[in-house]
C-alpha cells in the first residue's frame, strides 16, 4: 500500500496575493505525476455555486498545467472519488462541507481513497475534515450535519486560520485560544492551530510543518505551545 | 396572560468595565419587582464550573440587591424554571448551553415560562437561544446538541458580539458578515447582528433596540442594513 500523501494548508489565500499563489510551487512539485485533480466544492465560500467555485480553482491550477474537474460534474460522486488521480477539497463553510459529504455518502470512500495513497490537498475547511472531528472549525452552523466525525486520517483536529489574541482588542467575544480551551474541557483530542501561510506535509507517518509561521498546539491539561516550522509533529507520535 | 418581558444583551461585559456594569442600571429597573433570579450557567465560559460562574453572576447582582441562585443547586431543573420569579442565562459556549438545555429536557419549559411573562435576561449565548435557532452563534461546536432549534420567542436569530469587517485586516478568515450571508444562502430566517454594548428590550410585541450602537440586520435576498438605536424592530412585524 502506498503511504498517505497530503498537503494541508490553513488558507487558500494569503494577504496581498492571489488564490493559491503562495503555495503553487509546492503544489507543482506535490502533483508532479498527476494530470487531473478531482475538486470537491461542497464548502461553497460566500455561498457560491459549485460551478463558480470550480472555475476559480481550475483557473489557479492551469498555472501549473493541471486539469481540475468538480465532483458535481460526475453522475456518481463515489466513483469519481474512487477513480481520482488526486483530490483537492477547498475552503468555505465546514458544516456545509461535512453535511454534503454525509449526504452523498462519500465520507468513508474519501477516507479510504486518501488512506490508499491518492494525493490530497486541502485548504481551510478542507483541512478541518482531515482530523478526527470538525469541532475546531471557526464556521457558523448554517446546516445540521448528522455527525461532527470526519476523516480521522490524523490523530488530532485542526483549527484553520489560527489567529493569536490581539492584546489591543476592545472586543469581548472569545479569542480563538479561549474557544479551543473550552473545546478541551469537553474533549480529549489535540488541536493544531495552523496560521495562515503555513501547512502540514504528510508523507506516510511523517508530518512536517511548512510555511512561514509556527503552529500553536493545544492538548488537554497542558499549556498551549508553539511548534516551529520544518519540525516533525510530536503530536502524532503521542496519540 | 402577561406579556413577554426580556432584555437581550450582545455581551455581559464591555471594554474597560466590570461584568454587567454597563447594564446594571437597566437591570435594576427591569427587575424592580423581583427578589430572586434563577441563573442558568450551562454555557460555562472558559470551561468554568457552574459554581464559579454562578458566583460571578451573583456578585454582580448583589450590587442591585438581588439574590441569584444557580439552576444546578436545585434537584429538579424543570421545577426550578417553572417556579422562578425571573431568569438569567449567561454567555459562554452556545453549543454547550443548547446541549444541556436538551439534556435536562428544559428547552420547552423555559420557552413556556418566558412566554408566560417571567422576566428574562440573556447575554451572548443567552440571547442566541432566544431566536429560532442557534445557527448564528460564533462559538465552536465543542459538543453535538440534538438540534439547533432554540426557544423561538422572536421570529429571527441573533448574532451576538457582532463586529464589522476590519478594512485594515490582513486575515483571510471569513468576516462575520460573510458568515451570516452564507447562512442566508441555506436558510430564510432574518439575523440581528447586535454589537457589544447594545441590547433589545422586549415588552409583549414591542421590540426596541437600546444601547450605544446600531444593529445590523440581515435578511434573505436583501442587502444588509443598519437599524438605529431606540427604534422599534421592523423585522418582527414582517415575519
Amino acid at each position: 500500500m502506498k503511504p498517505i500523501r497530503a498537503i494541508l494548508a490553513s488558507t487558500s489565500t494569503v494577504h496581498g496575493s492571489g488564490y493559491l499563489e503562495y503555495i503553487l510551487e509546492t503544489l507543482e512539485d506535490f502533483f508532479k505525476d498527476i494530470n487531473e485533480i478531482l475538486f470537491i466544492p461542497f464548502a461553497r465560500p460566500d455561498g457560491m455555486s459549485h460551478d463558480a467555485y470550480t472555475a476559480i480553482a481550475a483557473h489557479a491550477f492551469q498555472n501549473i498545467n493541471k486539469n481540475l474537474k468538480g465532483i458535481h460534474q460526475y453522475s456518481n460522486p463515489k466513483i469519481a472519488i474512487q477513480e481520482a488521480e488526486a483530490i483537492f477539497v477547498g475552503g468555505g463553510n465546514t458544516f456545509l462541507l461535512v453535511y454534503d459529504l454525509y449526504q452523498y455518502k462519500v465520507m468513508d470512500v474519501l477516507r479510504d481513497t486518501i488512506a490508499a495513497g491518492i494525493p490530497y490537498f486541502g485548504t481551510s475547511a478542507g483541512i478541518n475534515i482531515f482530523g478526527q472531528t470538525m469541532q475546531n472549525t471557526n464556521d457558523m452552523p448554517i446546516v445540521f450535519p448528522p455527525s461532527y466525525k470526519t476523516l480521522g486520517l490524523v490523530p488530532f483536529n485542526f483549527n484553520a486560520h489560527y489567529v493569536d489574541p490581539d492584546p489591543d482588542s476592545t472586543h469581548k467575544g472569545e479569542t480563538r485560544e479561549t474557544r479551543i480551551k473550552e473545546y478541551l474541557t469537553q474533549n480529549n483530542i489535540a488541536v493544531v492551530g495552523l496560521r495562515e501561510g503555513s501547512w502540514l506535509e504528510i508523507n506516510g507517518t511523517d508530518i512536517t510543518l511548512k510555511g512561514a509561521l509556527s503552529a500553536r498546539i493545544f492538548e488537554k491539561n497542558k499549556p498551549a505551545y508553539e511548534l516551529s516550522t520544518s519540525l516533525e509533529f510530536p503530536v502524532l507520535r503521542q496519540n
